[in-house]
């Protein structure tokens, strides 16, 4: 069915069922739009501006998330029948977990926090963390349990662009923030892990997405999870940068 | 049992049963620490320094957070057993959808919408909202699907602090954006209503906590829904006042 002439074809692209390399090239194009290596925040910290306290409170926020992600994956372990899917994805479960002799991507990010001069414990107990960042990431578990296991795996998608983001990252922190360094091993494993998931995930939701309308909902369901990243260095700007308003009962970072 | 002497007594009152008078009084603290009537967004426009696009997105917002309150009162319909409760408790769902004939809390909001300049189909759609709007708003839902019955109708005392700020705030939008007038209705239905609703609220939840520690829960409840309600003016405020920033896809205001 055609569309009417005088509606945009970006309107109706939905009606139609893009080939392959079309749909793979859209994850692409909204990762290059809505990603947050684009953030405010992430510049100013590729570029050495960020005091120590700023970096605490971005360790301190992130940790929710890094903790929640197990949690997440664990959901969408729970939502399939394919045994083989399952085994695959568990993977992540182990990533983030570890595997009970080396640790994994939540201990490693406690010694990222550690290694900005707060308290493992601080992180662990959640202690003034800015209610936005508990707000998103359980938006991000709340989704993956709430809609189809497609959109689930779909929203892990941005592990497509996290390779590039981390390699610019690590390099920066070395560069400028050298007292840090001692606490990066979290990304250097994510450096391997997260290409051979994105792969993983990507083959998944080009094979399971068999209509227009579910190719839609895959990339609504990237867009979402870009929202959730974005939100929480939204929050961590506005508190801790500008206009630099910590919430009520949020950690205060230091000036230096 | 006796705290240690080094302990601050602040760290121990979830020990003991507080009186009902100062366990009152402990709710009204946490509004002068916490309610949203404090945020710098709110002082802005009570002192006219709003543009008409800084309103529009405060609207706009506010509207995914108003058409979910119904939502959100019928989770707590949901789960009480005690018809009395029901009875009192669906009147909020009557004031917020309506009864049929005359509009309710949601229709008078869309109106609000409409006197700032916005299509009420944009309102309904959310298109433009931010996702930290999002998040919140169902953070407040899950929050009262998820947490006791207690601390569900916990989290609504806000309302025992909204008729000071609305009536405020009416008083400040006539005086420095006459063009919105006739959009206030859901104001002056709300002086009458919030008081009754908190009245009934705050004496259900002396009645039904009846332990230290859910004394202590319902604090927490009513600190979440402060921590709710200022994110939303945070993410507002970062998106269209300072630094101005508004996230990937959001609605973006004229300055004028």
């Amino acid at each position: 069915m055609n569309a009417p002439a005088n509606i945009p074809a970006s309107l109706t692209t939905g009606k139609k069922l893009l080939p392959e390399n079309e749909f793979i090239a859209g994850f692409h194009a909204i990762g290059e739009e809505r990603y947050h290596h684009l953030h405010p925040f992430h510049l100013l910290m590729h570029e050495g501006k960020l005091t120590r306290g700023q970096l605490q409170a971005w360790a301190l926020n992130r940790y929710y998330y890094q903790s929640h992600i197990p949690l997440k994956d664990a959901a969408i372990l729970a939502r399939s029948d394919d045994p083989s899917f399952r085994l695959a994805w568990r993977k992540r479960v182990i990533d983030h977990d570890g595997d009970g002799n080396n640790p994994g991507g939540i201990e490693k990010w406690l010694r990222l926090v550690e290694a900005t001069g707060l308290p493992r414990q601080q992180a662990l107990h959640g202690d003034g963390i800015v209610p936005a960042t508990r707000f998103a990431v359980q938006a991000y578990v709340n989704f993956v349990s709430t809609h189809s296991l497609l959109e689930a795996v779909a929203s892990s998608l941005t592990e497509l662009f996290s390779h590039k983001l981390i390699t610019l990252r690590v390099d920066r922190m070395r560069q400028h923030y050298p007292w840090l360094t001692g606490g990066l091993d979290y990304f250097n494993a994510r450096l391997t892990q997260a290409p051979e998931d994105a792969e993983f995930a990507l083959a998944w939701v080009v094979k399971h997405a068999r209509t227009p309308e579910q190719q839609e909902k895959a990339y609504a369901a990237l867009r979402t999870k870009c929202d959730i990243l974005w939100a929480q260095l939204d929050a961590l700007y506005f508190a801790y940068v500008q206009p630099g308003w910590p919430p009520p009962g949020a950690f205060k970072a230091s000036e230096k």
